[in-house]
């Protein structure tokens, strides 16, 4: 891959693994945006939220180069993926950052655990406008191909307009066919968690172990201005997400709480 | 451990480890205001992030009961501490959730990476009073003793006055003697970014690997409504977190750009 002065330089990861895809989904689109660069993950990495590897060394693999991408794989987390290719295997900074595209939505809280939305929030951080794509289909056959339209039309404003400083975006896309998806809406995180979160189980010795399970729980169901909302409605969520994470409605309370 | 009616059940958890002088000085002093129900991970799992267990089964250890405490460990890390003490361990849900004291301050974007924080954003998405330790000490032998008083400073707060929904708090302590502390600040998380991050070698088969390293750097020096400047200039740090991650005052901009 030749990289000329004027080329857009596209650097993508996702939290499903080198193998996934939806990540071969995103590269053909970016493809028409600029050179790319992939750095996968080698394995899911799934709910791995911004987890950086500190203990064991990082390796990375060239798989694959052509004259529009080159694709590494790693063996970190998404976190690592964007500082090792920002750090040590990109020419110069990236244009944009794009991750995903996610098996499953990243919708209301799923923006703190996804591996997906790290890898943007990661690229944020240093200046990079990034953007992190989901599909709300965690069927292993899931179909991809819904999202190209979508993935074009927000890269395309991103194209037109910056992100400020702190700011990516989080995009959810609903698993329903191209010609219902009613249109895209920007809107805020929906309040919720998750529930009855472990199965508990006994192996052959008779010692408990538990996996991790649960469902989620919509806090406000009836708020039209949510992602959650947006999704169940057939529209895709473009969610604002900030970096920084200050209550600062809640700032000068506080203050007064503590007398300073 | 019998817990009586009025007792105050207290959810201790950090990210360094069961053996981990912090969480032993945050144990001995939670324990002057209810029952403690500890749940550490085995191993250090700084940062973490929000990272959650989900290709391996989790398993919990008791290792210590007294009238006071009840202390288990898990393999896991500091977010599936938290989960699995709330939905299988306690015996009713937890009035706080305090984690640490961190081994090294969690200031400024580093409320991203911490397992420290995770843990205490966890305990907020049930709805609990979270607050998250640090100590912006790195040393083996920080003396986590200049903690305690901050402490029961913060959770006597507590004991007056709820958090609001969605909300917890970060606190940071200098790493100074007691009396030199010169009080505690309520403000904003400070921004910044980590740079040159890695270390690249070659091991004995001469291929290439990477040790995650950098080092901070503060973007806004001169503010000093900021976590960071707090920490500099001798003063506790109490950053209120919120657990929605929109950038609210983007969205009408960010709306207009869509023409949604």
């Amino acid at each position: 891959m030749t990289l000329e002065q004027n080329d857009r330089l596209i650097l993508l990861t996702n939290d499903d693994g080198m193998y996934a895809a939806g990540l071969r989904a995103l590269t053909e689109v970016m493809e028409e945006f600029g050179k790319v660069v992939v750095v996968s993950t080698q394995e899911s990495m799934s709910g791995m939220s911004m987890a950086l590897t500190v203990k064991t060394p990082l390796r990375v693999k060239l798989l694959e180069e052509t004259d529009r991408r080159r694709v590494y794989t790693c063996n970190g987390t998404p976190t690592d993926s964007i500082k090792l290719a920002v750090n040590q295997l990109l020419e110069r900074k990236p244009d944009w950052v794009v991750a995903g595209i996610n098996h499953g939505a990243n919708a209301s809280v799923s923006v703190l655990y996804s591996g997906t939305m790290a890898a943007t929030i990661e690229g944020c951080l240093y200046g990079i406008d990034s953007v992190g794509f989901s599909l709300s289909d965690f069927s292993p056959t899931a179909d991809f191909s819904v999202c190209r339209e979508v993935i074009r039309t927000v890269m395309r404003k991103l194209t037109e307009m910056r992100l400020p400083e702190g700011i990516c975006l989080n995009v959810n896309i609903p698993s329903i066919p191209e010609n219902e998806i009613k249109g895209l809406l920007v809107c805020r995180q929906s309040k919720g968690n998750w529930k009855e979160e472990f199965e508990k189980r006994k192996d052959p010795m008779g010692r408990t172990y538990y996996w991790l399970t649960g469902f989620f729980h919509n806090h406000e169901p009836e708020a039209t201005d949510t992602d959650e909302w947006a999704l169940a409605n057939g529209y895709v969520s473009i969610v604002p997400v900030s970096v920084d994470m200050t209550a600062h409605s809640y700032l000068k309370t506080l203050k007064e709480g503590f007398n300073t």
